[in-house]
């Protein structure tokens, strides 16, 4: 007889040995049974990417109680494809990823692994929740992050996700006592600054490690994920899979007479 | 005395020896000095996925006229950036990405390595388009993507886009005769449905291929890209920087209370 019990699937970016992805199955764990597909190795700033030039490859790696946790060769979205191709017994009732050791919030929604995995739970319309602490320490304390995980995860079990939507939620730094609560938000606007540091190899050869910092534009705004979380509150934003401007359809029809 | 002529930053993601990169070139000549940055290889899939793990590389591969063209080790998304911080002289008057080998219409936006470095020049305020041919062949006719193209960068640089919008192009496979026009319209809703081809290597391990095909959530609906697609239309769909779901942010505001 099959378990009546949520299947929850988590994922990450920072891969399976990360601590973060640990926290998490213990935050879900109380919820249903777990399945965790994630990199074997770390996957930072790789956004949606799928792996179509090489193979994949997964095996179990661990297995306890009601927790089996998958490496996967392949990226944050193989890891949730191949979950739903080739390992789940069935659908999800819930995809959690991360907990990404580093922000998410604002135009960083763009760049990250952890919400790749999140927006593909979504896309095939299953209620996805990506989490990620502001401390990148690869020890850092996911104490506050579990307890307010927690009950987000409850929220979104009991209620679901308005369709085609799922939630980033990032969480301040510090410990729980510091976290004042909860903020619904939008996604501040910003942008990163890069620059490029160039060094020479031992052969005189030029190469380029990128490198840069988060400028927010709209340090007057108080209804972003970035004013919630520099008030130490969690930010959860909402996100569309949807990436339509549905203000600018109008405006842009000139271009269809040529 | 510096070129008063626009600068146009021409990028893709199959590769600086694709064909559509060529037309791409060939579009925007005529209307400024052209550099491009675009990966040795081929980067399908990788969305918005940059390099942080290992440095990068480039160099310059090829000059003539009024254009240059450099390889890059890393990611479209990469290109630009190390365009921005390093190689280019100026900010760029317009980026364009393409022409990819294939479509971009529906959710497959959010695959797109074509599609990233459109939406990270976007994220930097520099008018931004994408350009996607239903074509796979290598040697796939570009002479309607040209054609269309240029009406659309014409507009483009006369007019700006809207804040923070860029634009996701797509054009139907086919000689110019047979394509009907331009459609401005939205992102259909739709997914991928894939399946992990199962082999077995020589050693009888087993490894797994990515496949699958695109299934169109809403046959009925006829102000989407994929319509205006299979109407032999070029859709053009203004593309969001900012993912939040304005319309959910109210009816989730009951998780910020416990």
């Amino acid at each position: 007889m099959e378990s009546k019990r949520p299947l929850i699937f988590v994922t990450n970016d920072d891969g399976i040995e990360a601590k973060g992805i640990h926290s998490l199955i213990e935050m879900v764990k109380p919820f249903g049974d777990v399945v965790t597909v994630a990199p074997f190795r770390v996957h930072s700033g790789k956004s949606h990417a799928i792996t179509v030039e090489i193979p994949i490859r997964y095996r179990l790696v661990r297995e306890w109680e009601n927790v089996k946790v998958y490496g996967c060769t392949g990226t944050p979205v193989d890891s949730v494809k191949l979950a739903f191709s080739a390992i789940l017994p069935r659908k999800p009732d819930l995809i959690v990823s991360g907990i990404n050791h580093g922000s998410n919030a604002s135009v960083s929604v763009v760049y990250s692994g952890t919400m790749g995995a999140v927006i593909e739970g979504c896309i095939n319309g299953i209620p996805s929740v990506g989490f990620s602490l502001l401390d990148f320490d690869p020890d850092a304390d996911f104490t506050a992050s579990v307890h307010y995980g927690q009950k987000i995860i409850q929220h979104v079990l009991e209620d679901g996700l308005p369709e085609t939507t799922c939630l980033n939620v990032n969480i301040p730094r510090g410990p729980l006592e510091q976290v004042k609560g909860i903020r619904v938000c939008r996604q501040a606007k910003g942008v990163w600054r890069e620059e490029f540091e160039r060094r020479l190899d031992p052969r005189k050869g030029e190469y380029f490690w990128l490198t840069g910092y988060f400028v927010n534009h709209e340090n007057g705004a108080t209804d972003t994920d970035e004013y919630a979380l520099s008030n130490k509150y969690l930010s959860v934003v909402p996100i569309k899979v949807d990436f339509t401007n549905y203000n600018a359809l109008e405006s842009l029809k000139r271009i269809q007479h040529g």
